[in-house]
């Protein structure tokens, strides 16, 4: 095809057209290999947000990014393996327990996971709080860590679906983010370039997410369940709540030691539980539609069985080996405290502020948005892509959604290096605390929405 | 504003919103000075294009690329000093016929050309057809020529509507040609960037035109009407068919010759007639709605004035002063012959190749848009910007639409320097020509579709 065509792509689009297969492969491989200038990437790109596409082309486009790069084969590694992805939210550390978890009763997790960009937190930035721990890991090694210790986390490199990373570094400066076919093809050519035996989808949804309502959510986690069966992938999703953030703490170190106390026992936030019981409880599903002369086991049964897993300390056991196996240092791990009140000066940033509650009564809303902006402030999450990162910045949450609380009470703790960041960061949280003193019904807050197959 | 800003004004048009004045302009400067790069650029082009703008902020579009750059006043000319732009089509050589009426009847004629792309010829491209003949007017030596001769057409300089010279190099490259909030303000901008007293224009409609649909056409009309009112330009538009090409010639020497033989009153075709005084009355009533002490008109008293500036010969030794005053050779337009039948070498490229009718009955349709492709690759037109015209290429008609003909009938002459450009040419030339033996109906192909005010 010549220059002449991508016009005629582009246009096909603008006249809210459908695509075909070559056509979509064409603006990939086009991207990929940039010979299609990125004014012609970003008039296709504002296109397709507005005009739309259906579930074939989504799956054409999908397929054609994760084809424009490096795939992993995992078929060497006995078992079903499996792959749990997040669509990013505040305070969102469960692949650090999940991945433990599973590995313990026997499947193995495979993922590859990103640098958090925005008020989202990546695992990766997370993983890498812990002194030595490294996410750079060659196929060789990904492999071994999964046949041996059964949970492994790579980061992304360039040339893993390339064709993601040069659309999304021009979709963020194009206004050309929000939009279903785009999020989708970009969310899932990154999972099916690894060649896993199911995934499990948390869509994250409201006001900390992408997708803000819970219609759009659903919508969103349907489609990629759809485009998932297209590709032959086995998917579940599960439509989680982002209205207030995830557990009792937000930034990079703090969410490893929620992480490790939450695999201890010591402190399980009732929301991050039962988030992390369901997501488990779908990954087990999965492995065992796919496993040969496993009997059927009733939904109470593998509930247990992921409780067990933590309370008899070999999810923690293999959350340790999984830490070690990547280069970190165990002795950190160990030196974690049991609980929240014991943090010491090794684990936070060297500045301290106290959230305190304005007045008496319930606290009805934390909003997700506002403490990841306050989370980024703080030196928690990057800006911009330069950004480097503070790894004790963050905040612990003393309270949450619908405790009581009398004015002056401690809401929450806030650390930063800087006291310019905490205090706008202090602005933030106060406008994200809101407190009602007369409240009638009852809180709705919910972790699970609802759950996809 | 800060980068942030342009992907807000992105978004905003990209979710179906209204763009401010200040959003707009903002834009608009950061495309003249290129400080928004490309992407952006067509992104929100896109977002237009699909979207599209109410009439204000047409308006703003247009103003703010209007003073992108160079405006010229005119408050200095004496007398009601208008401006006729065409849309555009195959064979619109009545530019070159218009001016000089117009002067001849003391309206004198300001004209900002620009060169030929695509099937549409550029008046510019024609008048330098004629040897010595300059468009490189100073703006000094353009307020003379409007005082001393009463017509002058200059070229478009990068310095006038610069805004518009980089959006439409994009627009091109990027499938947002057709949009009418692009198209309008691309016209209007330059048109309101010379300070005339009213416009006429030319809206052309269909295959050889941006508007194939009658209601498309319209509709361009109507918004160019709309936005001149809001600019306080006083405009008029006239609707007219570019299903079959304009008058008997395609090509820029061509062009020159037919013109001079219309206002020698030697060669006037019809349809070329009507438009002709068409526009030149519409030219004449804003003429008279902008002078004071003028009696008022009748349709018909307007009608024999104009015709009778071209049968006594004024229009035409107006047309030989505005030559002159370019710099143009008038011995070379006294040369041309009194018909089209009588061309020597020296106007036509050397080869020439007949084209037939291939069966006896009536020419039901001449498809201009065929033509216009006929003519570019004659070497008449220009596919891309660096082209080179060959300026005695191009063709002439024997026989029109609604003509009875047998076959063998030489239906048009091609001319072009190279065998292989005419082989290609005599293809297009044939696919373009409809000829029907059993035909019931009248051939309806009116030239002039409707007027706006």
């Amino acid at each position: 095809m010549n220059k002449m065509d991508i016009i005629e792509i582009i246009e096909k689009k603008k006249n809210k057209k459908e695509l075909t297969k070559e056509e979509i492969y064409f603006f990939v491989e086009g991207v990929t290999n940039q010979s299609i200038p990125d004014y012609q990437q970003s008039a296709l790109l504002m296109a397709i947000c507005i005009n739309g596409m259906n579930y074939r082309e989504i799956k054409d486009l999908t397929m054609a990014m994760t084809y424009s790069g490096y795939t992993l084969d995992l078929t060497s590694v006995p078992g079903v393996v499996l792959d749990k992805h997040s669509t990013g939210g505040v305070g969102d550390k469960t692949t650090l327990i999940i991945g433990p978890i599973m590995a313990s009763l026997g499947v193995p997790v495979a993922k590859m996971s990103g640098r958090g960009l925005g008020i989202t937190g990546g695992t990766i930035d997370k993983l890498e709080a812990i002194p030595g721990f490294s996410s750079n890991v060659s196929e060789e090694q990904f492999i071994e860590a999964l046949t041996k210790v059964g949970f492994v986390d790579g980061a992304q490199t360039k040339s893993f679906a390339p064709a993601d990373k040069y659309l999304y570094a021009l979709r963020d400066v194009t206004g050309t983010v929000q939009s279903i076919p785009l999020i989708v093809s970009s969310i899932m050519s990154k999972k099916l370039a690894l060649f896993t035996d199911g995934i499990v989808l948390d869509v994250k949804c409201g006001s900390g997410a992408f997708m803000e309502t819970r219609e759009d959510a659903e919508e969103l986690a349907g489609i990629m369940i759809e485009v998932g069966k297209l590709a032959k992938r086995k998917c579940k999703a599960v439509v989680s709540d982002m209205n207030e953030p995830l557990g009792y703490t937000v930034g990079n170190i703090l969410e490893v030691v929620e992480a490790v106390q939450f695999l201890r026992g010591t402190v399980q936030n009732p929301r991050l539980k039962t988030l992390v019981i369901t997501l488990c409880s779908e990954m087990y599903k999965l492995y065992l539609e796919q496993s040969e002369g496993v009997p059927e086991m009733t939904d109470e049964k593998i509930e247990k069985l992921i409780l067990k897993s933590i309370d008899s300390g070999k999810a923690y056991k293999k959350f340790k080996e999984f830490v070690t196996n990547q280069g970190g240092d165990v002795s950190f791990i160990n030196s974690i405290p049991y609980t929240l009140e014991e943090l010491g000066e090794s684990f936070v940033s060297s500045g301290c502020v106290e959230i305190k509650a304005k007045k008496s009564g319930t606290i009805c809303g934390i909003t997700a948005h506002e403490v990841g902006r306050a989370s980024q402030a703080l030196g928690a999450g990057r800006i911009t892509k330069e950004d480097e990162i503070d790894m004790g910045a963050g905040i612990v949450f003393k309270k949450t959604v619908s405790d009581e609380v009398s004015e002056g009470d401690v809401i929450a703790l806030i650390y930063a290096d800087d006291k310019y960041k905490l205090k706008s960061a202090k602005k933030m949280m106060e406008k994200a605390i809101t407190i009602k003193s007369d409240l009638k019904e009852p809180i709705h807050n919910d972790i699970i929405i609802c759950k996809k197959n």
